[in-house]
């Protein structure tokens, strides 16, 4: 039959791929087993909607498994709760994340610039640090150097200059985004911050901003959306080695 | 009785002049003759809704006082129309703006710096830049020196650095108002234009950025709306150069 | 090179400038030391998204430099733990502003009139008093005189007719600052504010009635944003008054 | 039953008069023949969304019925079609609208002064204008008083002042509804209209304006809708004139 | 001089009389003594973005005039304290309105009846009551009767057809204001509620809904605006008795 | 009278159905007795802006006709105080659902499976599941196989396939509901929840991304209104098993 | 394993039945063909954004399949360059649809109601009817029966009442679909329409009545999206009759 | 001095390279050359607000340095009158894009796909694709793979989840972004674009959808924003490219 595609076989093929993913139901959460094997991505809690039993249970299940282990956005009561069950669980009140680590990688050869326009855009970058880190990475943290004083910026302009990635949190007006970018040849990775008030919308301006980056090399990700990028940002810098250490 | 207020007295003489004001009803339209007489400002008739008919009439009654008279947002076919009767008009297609000068006041002293992020904001730069030189001010067009590529701005900054107050004209992200209002230590005068596509909603985004600024000397005018900017620079550069000269 | 520019040296000289701006990385928040050489603007903080322990931390930093400093939207706690530190910093609650005042300079000649439509928008109009006064500018509030009672605004016409520049504060409608702008000939720095309910949209309403203003003379800062509109005032009235005693 | 409400035997009666209203079912269109029987509202078309046919169809049998027709929004093309069909139809090329009046009802005596802000706004006045003049109303047109000139306004204080109510028109910032609504004690109904350019978002502007209205005499319509305006004028002017001549 | 306006004269009384209308001015508040007795508007207070002290204070210099006194959007604590002040105030805690009945009028003729779609509108239809009881009108309430259950509505037409104007207060999707517009020949004051959830946006569907009714006798305040509902009400009411007394 | 509609008898039939319909006004609230009588529909309380007692007073009036009540998004405060009134009454913490059946009906042949993209979203499933299983229906709940990893999702397949309609309930981007539309040919009632941050807009991204679903067997109800999707898809089921059985 | 789900071999046939799904790629597009297998759904292409070209291709390879084919939202020009090619092709111009019935089925026994508020919402009812008519359903305009007079959809009651569904497609307020959801027992499926001006926003208004609808039983479908709303009342339409000859 | 950053140096150096990029200011437009020269970026023409006058002149600096040159958004009547003073450049009509390649680089060893939802979204893709082409990327189109036909994807999953990174172009609902996100381990650049209807609102729904994305490997570009995904890939298939072979 003519109409019939020629890459048939290469669809059962990835079916049979996608078949044989391991998940495991627990009745309120699906949890999915294959994302670590696949690409070090830790095993992954999002933590607002579930009730404390929930996060906890879902941890547990996946902390069984040996891998790295990441809850975003717990509450401290969360963690107080959690870390009586287990122990070892680490918390970072700043980014408000929770994380095992029970497999520690090679820390990665370049670190990930993770840029804050303002001090008060903190929490957000300190959860793309720590989302960066768990999955190996080493990140240099520039803090509070927005574009009403360019100045602070260019005392950092080497180390920027040299990333592979960039990771820039910027509420406001999320201007530091397109600066930023304008001064790299790598990829921007741009986290607007519900920093502000007025007319910031909680975000919606910072955001804005950024999608309409005058310097192409900017992508954006969600509002607060610290773990996002800092997912983004470990597969870029994660590929680049590997094919430098011809391990690709 | 005591809850009469003092200032009473005041109240009538401000009232007073009010009442006193020249105005001229024609029917559709009831022009004001008294802003000219008071600060400068040129006749100003804004052409959008009016037919062509409505505005040649006011354009008529307008000069006919003997001052300076300026249409915004005219159609060529306006200008061609209008040209007939008044030979004199001067038309600028790039702001789309009708002038007629009768009344030459000498250039300012200072000049008032007009920099636009790229080349599509020329016509709404062009309307300030009209508007402020109709009102008797010199203007310096700085174009295309968008954050993407900051070193074009660099060589202009004695010029900005020195000026009374300046105009920065932007769409896409507008982020070139905060980065120029941290450069320098006048009032900066921004406008958010409507150049961008997707996500910036007509210059919503531009607007946001700008109304955002973390740079506090940055205050804003509507999207496209160079001629308030316009106004709004030469009343600040006027009240300087007459304070300087001690005519104030 | 005929595609070098000529401006070349001044590139060089603006950028040595930006080069040598004194600033000190406090980890956490990058201080900016070189805005109040400039124009007297004081050391600024905004509050939200801080910690208390950093926004003490900031202050410090910048009280050993002798200037004046300001805290913006700091909650009374702030100012509680912040006092046992620094017991001459002096706190006004309405505008929730912490200042200290380290170097006093000359009352300006003219005074900045700040026009609120309603006493709930007092809060706004009291942080703009606090930013101009903190840099040396008199002030004068016209405080409830909101549109539908236009005899009220009457009463003060005088003094708004003869200011330099004019701060408006107003919430709901924001119909106030164009009626301002109509009685005036000098600039108008427009606040919208955040009072009122249902379709004013936390302050949207009175923003675009404010963008929107047939006064060509009214710019426009964020929603609540009074420090903003006392900077903007400030830098007016005093380049003014420094041409007026010919000190510019 | 004691479940059963009493005022059963009133359903029953009003339930009958809803049933027995005449209309008639014409494929595309059910028209509404009992609207002009009840309080003189003439037989109405939207032409918007419909044929040139549609449009005749209904219209001829709308005057069948012998009373006053009205169609609001229909292009000049419309009206040429339908003149054909109907020579003694009349259209107002300003307010887009075609009449046929076939019952003369003696002038109101009270005139519904209509006032705008703008010349631009003078089309949706126009259309108030024709629907109230069609229901039998006097009306006055006080056109381009815009706030940002109130000593125009002022001219007219009289005449607004002893209206039984008002129709403003105003599109940019709105702030005429406001204004008007402070000097006078009768109902203000708002007509914002679409006229104005970047932040008036087609008329968003002066709409929110108007809903948040501190004067608390302004009922607000849909933007442009000079007929709903008219309308509502128009019922408020006849129930007190038929309360002043004992008809009611 | 051809181009003063005629109307001059009238400009001076009306002027004249702006000027001599009565306010006090107490700091923070400018109170505005000349509304009621122009038409029997009671003084208001609307609360939110006020101290309780500044709400005691004014109501207090508002009693001391004699006349009625209204409060609106008070919490109990405000109303607590200011009980003790002034024990003669009362307060109805559905509407969160404080009320100085001082001068008792005569009850009106007509009641107006306001149309709740739902139990959860009491508060914003109660909002409505007070503020029209007491400025002398009769009201009735009809509460819960929502387009869902058409049945319900049929049992009050006869009342509601015989007003001389109605009040419809809805919030989800507000779609009672155009059945009940449609049922009656009188003008329709329409109030959006915040009552909702998900896309109904704290009111904006009712609102919307409401702005686009095809019934075209009615009209819209602001989402949750009992007071300006109650008081436009009022004012076509007392307009109406008043002719029909002849005292107009 | 050929104008008359010859449906006439129809209208009076239908209409004597509708006056015919019992209802009990208990002043602010009238209650509607007839729903379950005609389609299994409980009765029904939406609880948000009513207070406990007022909740209470209704629950007992609709318990005392003997069918099933259902009081949604109910406070456990709520619940604590009704079921000291009425012992009998359920609570479904998750769902914050009251119900009370008195009428056990014949679970019905065909679940209704209703699907989840995350644990968060379970709440407003829960909602659903409630609705439809007072309504007599049999549901599956299949939670947490959202779109990031699709292999969850089809080990489910068989069952969904087999399904009379499906309900998807989703937040965050609620791509679910397309792909489980293409993946069926029954209608899937599509319920978008408030789950998720930054631009999720409390769920209006979800609510767009359905409403835009290019699998055309999609219709959507409103944000977290689990209630809703619960009456649509029982009616759905109801009326196919009714078939079925030739019942109908 | 105890990890590994039991529903494998569920997941396995059914991803075998996916994988097994015909479909075509000519490059541009990948023409699915297993959905008419499957449901009865005709083959359909939706216009907007295709060239001619481009849409007479896939047309024509659709038509070869020998099945029935639909193009929503042709424009008069593709039709008659289409038709060269395909002269069976027939054109609705008002619902902008093309059609190629190749297969006739049995006309369903029940129809489809598809009832509009005004004259100006047929091309939407039109699209839903053509849709429900090439899969086979019989359907039912009711046209111009918006809610200003109720008494005009009171007589088609009894058709209403017995159908299995219902299409309401209404515009400007949208307000129909609550009215006749609260008059039926069975779903309705609303289409909110992009007629109206103003604050209609293109449907929007409309969308956000019909998706906050007090009336349980309406479900949402696009803006303007006829084509959705005959593909929903179809499968429900279809799966009733199916289930009433056993042949489900 | 303490409070000089340690870095300094590194600024000075930093600022040093800044001030030398070559840029040439031809009085509209400031051409930015430097871009080419680090990593391989075309010089780009953004047309849309540039004169036809413009674009050419802009053009023709650029071709001058002997680079590739790309001019985005141009219509056809621009290439015409370009075309004729730069012959050898090409025209591509889908993507509405001008390139002049002079130098050509070897083709990248990776190919990028770049993936579409719908043929409507192939302009988009194809600006995609022809921005990465002339970055000197091999590019695979794969297109037509909306969810609502998942199997029409599976064909792809070799290609794809072997790729270093993938675009997404998808419009209306947007959710293949998500899907993909999903089944890949690379980063994910999803580009929303303007194709939809109704609550698309020319592509924000899609635009919100991806930035909600569940899966944390995709980042958004501007709406309709080809160019920007197509450096963002290139940028990340050159550093990992370079990698591999040692050059970096």
């Amino acid at each position: 039959m003519e109409q019939v595609k020629n890459g048939k076989l290469g669809v059962a093929d990835a079916v049979e791929k996608l078949r044989q993913l391991p998940f495991e139901d627990i009745g309120f959460a699906c949890i999915d087993h294959h994302r670590q094997l696949r690409c070090g991505l830790p095993e992954v809690i999002f933590c607002p909607g579930k009730t404390t039993e929930q996060i906890i249970q879902i941890f547990q299940r996946l902390a069984e498994r040996g891998g790295n282990v990441l809850a975003t956005r717990a509450e401290p009561a969360v963690f107080e709760a959690l870390s009586k069950k287990i122990p070892q669980a680490h918390y970072e009140p700043l980014a408000r994340a929770i994380t095992l680590e029970q497999k520690k990688s090679e820390p990665s050869k370049h670190a990930i610039p993770i840029i804050t326009a303002g001090t008060a855009d903190l929490p957000v970058a300190s959860e793309a640090k720590v989302t960066a880190e768990i999955m190996g990475q080493r990140t240099e943290l520039i803090s509070d150097v927005g574009v009403a004083g360019l100045h602070r910026l260019f005392g950092h302009l080497p180390k920027i200059q040299n990333a592979n990635c960039l990771i820039v949190v910027a509420g406001m007006e999320g201007a530091l985004a397109s600066v930023v970018g304008g001064l790299v040849s790598c990829p921007v990775i741009a986290v607007p911050t519900s920093i502000g008030y007025g007319a910031s919308f909680n975000g919606v301006a910072a955001l804005l901003t950024m999608l309409n980056s005058c310097a192409a090399n900017v992508s954006v990700v969600n509002i607060d959306a610290g773990f996002s990028a800092g997912v983004v940002a470990t597969l870029i810098n994660q590929k680049i080695e590997s094919a430098e250490s011809g391990l690709k």
